[in-house]
């Protein structure tokens, strides 16, 4: 059995002096593997991925490891704790409206300065030397000025320290009400195959402050400059946001089928001695970001959601009705919704009643099979 | 074809000077019989109320009425439309904190000095008299000065007027996550199995500020002062809280049977001249108040809710699990719950992240058929 | 100089698992006085108490003591730490709505029971078993099933176990923007002179859930039960809740006058054992709570506070102005409000923009010299 | 006399199916000067604005008119209304944390069209084409899908139609607790010196979706563009965010102030038959975006904020302290700031209590007279 380390790191403090703390577990491998990080609970209403990782400690304990593993539940412990009514309201922070997920760093000059100089390096020897930089940036951050770092900022980077050290980065989300979803970088599509989850988004090289972004742009667009400068250079990291269903709820059976899914790609990837993990035979559909497409309230209303978590639809197919009670006799009031492309329905808005702008639905549109 | 009367009763405005008005519906009976008061989302979150509305009325519509009938969805214009984050914060004012349904007015002054008066009167001359004094007292406090009148105290007497001039009041909410449950007055028992709602609570006559209280207590209370008094004294109302099931949801079908449920409870009422609406053959399983027991979340955590809506537990069932990810080395992470009595599981909290002592589950515990 | 100790009491957890704590601060006297509990910021806003504290703790580690003193700043550390936008919002638990200072605990059947069994009993073993049982109450509570406590009620308890050992109890607070005040027990009306603070809202004996209330009203009500039975028994306890003038706000120089003005208090009840705090020469207006006036915004709209804290109104007097710009053409856009008493605006509400019904201000009327 | 136009434009509805409705006031000119456009309360909180605009048209009202004036109060009705405890949490969609102010439109392929097309016309011709082309991309976005469109989205650019027609764009912000300041575009900065605001921060050509960058933007780039071409071509454009001062506050004699100051420069601008309004002498701090300092919590704790508003510090002064008070015995509670530069601090925090990493001041460093 594996030896399981607990390291409790300080993020922030809040406004009575106690401090943030963030669990990080960890488990050594014999080095021959890549190593791998594995973060949930960015947004505070995005519980399950803290399961997944409860059922992956209790699979990692009891395999053969080649690669090192980093596991951090909790990932923002204000995000988790900041409720407003009954649900928890920790998609962003409370006083500045700002994404918790839209915090990392990223910092395109190291890619220059590093296309630039890298000509007398062996691509090892490159690799090494841009994943310690990597690192060294946001230490960098960390250890200057405390006044220069806003609560997210510190939260992010604390976390990125961990992931920069990672060759896999995986980053637990969910969606409101919502069918499993995976984040994946172009480049790495041919490894989406090897997770359990039917929905898979291909997401170009663009940094929007994202962890998956964080952990792979850096990589990505240095392959592609020194690609211009003639050379061929493999992205050494994959990463990707993991979407695991609906917030708001805990459910450890289908967290172990998640952990299954998780494990089955990591032995793809080489992370075990011996293990047994394989996907499972199943259609991937996949969709570009730009064919991802939001559905805002047309007016305001309270709705009726009618096309299931991950259902086809066909062009013209009713996917929501609005009732507008306060106009029963003034006009019709049911309104029924229709999407105008074949479409397959990701995810809902978690309220029933919504102003008119309201994201309503997400479709996967123009998807194929991976 | 009933005529359906809309009028928009104005009962606020909020800072930009805009006006906060309810659409009220109105249907005129024959006379023959009971009038009758439905009210929906007193809560802002308890959205189901609107839908069972709507279903009302397209029923109502083509029904020979004795009673008149008022029907107001949307009976908080300020809960309806208070948002933090995706869901909506309608159970409390968000300045003050005060819950919405605990705003109602009751002077039991006027129940004493009806009982000093009533020697001279008939039934038919008291009932008449005190349901019109119910209706002054209200209007009084409506025309007073309105710098005496809080937010909430104002939509609230808005609706009680309304209330009081009506023989069956009906005040629609739900449960954060919940089966369908009735508040029925111990007095009214007999009428609860006219509902198709398997699970009956009977409250006693204590006023504590809701909607329900505020339409049957005066009268039980006179009634009980009058029996006092050597008189006998039948209530002349009857009013109840229906909790729908979950909040944060629309769905039209499940309206069309609780709609069906009430027309049945109208339809014994007499309020029809002739409907075929009568109630399903069901188990209803009754549990008094003070028997209806909460239970709080013993430690914080993420919670995996077990126990099912209505699911019927023995002493020692598990009901739940907590999840202490921060805990993984230092203690067992998964805690398991269990309730020491025979209970039925009626709602849980709607989060699965919890603080200690919030509140995780309610149960019906010494229950009875009804 | 004298030993401080600190002790952080465990009052809850939050749904990370991390604890929630408050700091104990004792200081040990020679047994000769009266002991003191002195507390801040349960209200999460409502910080200048915990400055205050600051500013005591300076004075006291100095002083003679003949009466053990605690202090317990931060005493809310959910409230404290609850931000909506930029400022605190921590008057009531986010989730229930439920005021923090409405959770202390009272139980008039101990009062019952003790009045039937003392008279065996001196003052003096009456007073020390009455203490022990109130405490004991307490303690029962938190030592019962931890599933039986909400999360506020288990805070209140924690501070109220505190409280019941103390012969003097001050719970600091402010208003929202506001005039110095302070509450007191009509019983006790001759200590507040010994306060430098001008307005003293007289309040009587009745329980309403506050920390002030839940110290004195056992005591008070027995006082009142054994004088029924023909015994004079003297109120053993002070205890106060002082208001220190507006939310938001630190003011260390602020801090260190009302610190003197607390220390003029305790000394005057024989707290030093020779300390030179007098109470400032000054006029202190008194108002019974049932004059305690508040006043509604009778429309909504942009509010210009015109009152100053403090200010002495004429009947008549302006002493806010409503701007409706959505009505600059349909009719005047400026109302300006009056009050139809003579009286003394303590505190009005913290936002400019107000719905119909807000609290505007609170005014004493009726009031007189203390 | 001057005629003044009202009409309520909808720009979205909640989720009763109220309508949002946004006043519009208009005066006439005679066609011989610029036009001008004004809006205010864009976020919920900062409310001045509404009195300026007051103040304005009561001024508007008596003096000859060159150019039209539109004067929009209220600009957001959600911000607004949007209450969370006592003050006004406006300044993002409580559902998204999108910042009101960031949702305006831009398409730089207009300008790259129209540079590239401009060779045929005047600059008269050019201004009006130009226009022309920048309202009807803001309609075509309204008149499109409805689906489309974000609430927050719907809301700025129905606002923003309005502007793109006026030569003169204000939209009236406040900071949290702030002195008054200006953004000004670098290229307008002479105009500055026609406002009565001491601080006066000077920004770049860079489109960060606020309103008036909105209106300056593609005005700006499409001169840039022209003058790489060879064509000098005068931005016909100026448009300010003026700082009024703190939020949560109305105050009618420092609005006419405010008034005044905007008169002056609008008198300037020739906007006026015949009008008194001069600037006053005044010296006038101007601050380069880049050199605007934001200062975060080094610690959480209270704060106590020592430097006034507009006070000059010079680089080692004191700014705030930060006490700690569960520390009182571990460390040195109070914690001193002092700012490392020759700094104006210009914003503050507006509560006192915070976390690691809070905003607590904004300084202008290496400022300059304008």
């Amino acid at each position: 059995m594996n030896k399981i380390d607990q390291q409790n790191i300080q993020v922030g403090e809040i406004a009575n002096g106690l401090p943030l703390t963030i669990p990080v577990y960890r488990l050594k491998g014999d080095g021959s593997g890549k190593s791998v990080y594995i973060q949930a609970n960015m947004h505070g209403a995005e519980v399950q991925g803290n399961a997944v990782i409860y059922q992956l400690l209790e699979q990692l304990k009891n395999l053969g490891l080649r690669g090192d593993i980093t596991l951090v539940p909790y990932a923002n412990p204000i995000g988790c704790n900041q409720k407003s009514g009954e649900f928890t309201l920790g998609r962003f922070d409370p006083i500045t409206g700002v994404n918790w997920n839209r915090l990392y760093h990223y910092n395109p000059e190291l890619v220059r300065r590093f296309a630039g100089q890298s000509d007398s390096l062996s691509d090892q020897e490159l690799r090494d030397a841009f994943k310690a930089a990597l690192v060294e940036e946001v230490e960098q951050r960390l250890n200057g000025p405390q006044h220069a770092l806003t609560t997210g900022k510190r939260i992010a980077l604390n976390l990125q320290r961990l992931a920069h050290q990672a060759d896999i980065v995986l980053d637990l989300h969910t969606g409101p009400i919502s069918a499993k979803h995976l984040y994946c970088p172009e480049y790495a599509r041919a490894s989406a195959r090897y997770f359990n989850i039917e929905h898979v988004l291909l997401i170009p090289n663009e940094f929007d402050g994202a962890m998956d972004e964080a952990a792979f742009c850096p990589w990505w667009q240095l392959q592609t400059q020194l690609k211009r400068q003639g050379r061929d250079f493999e992205v050494a990291i994959e990463a990707y946001t993991v979407e695991l269903g609906s917030q708001e709820r805990i459910d450890l059976t289908e967290a172990l089928e998640d952990a299954q899914s998780i494990l089955s790609y990591l032995n793809y990837q080489g992370v075990f001695v011996d293990a047994p993990y394989q996907p499972k035979n199943m259609q991937r559909h996949a969709c570009y970001l730009k064919d991802y497409v939001a559905y805002y309230a047309p007016m305001g209303g309270m709705i009726e959601y009618l096309a299931g978590l991950g259902e086809h639809l066909k062009a013209g197919d009713a996917f929501a009705r609005i009732l507008r009670m306060e106009r029963y006799l003034s006009e019709e009031p049911l309104h029924t919704l229709r999407f105008d492309q074949d479409a397959i329905a990701i995810l809902h808005f978690a309220s029933a009643s919504v102003n008119q702008g309201t994201e309503l639905y997400k479709f996967f549109t123009n998807t194929f099979d991976l």
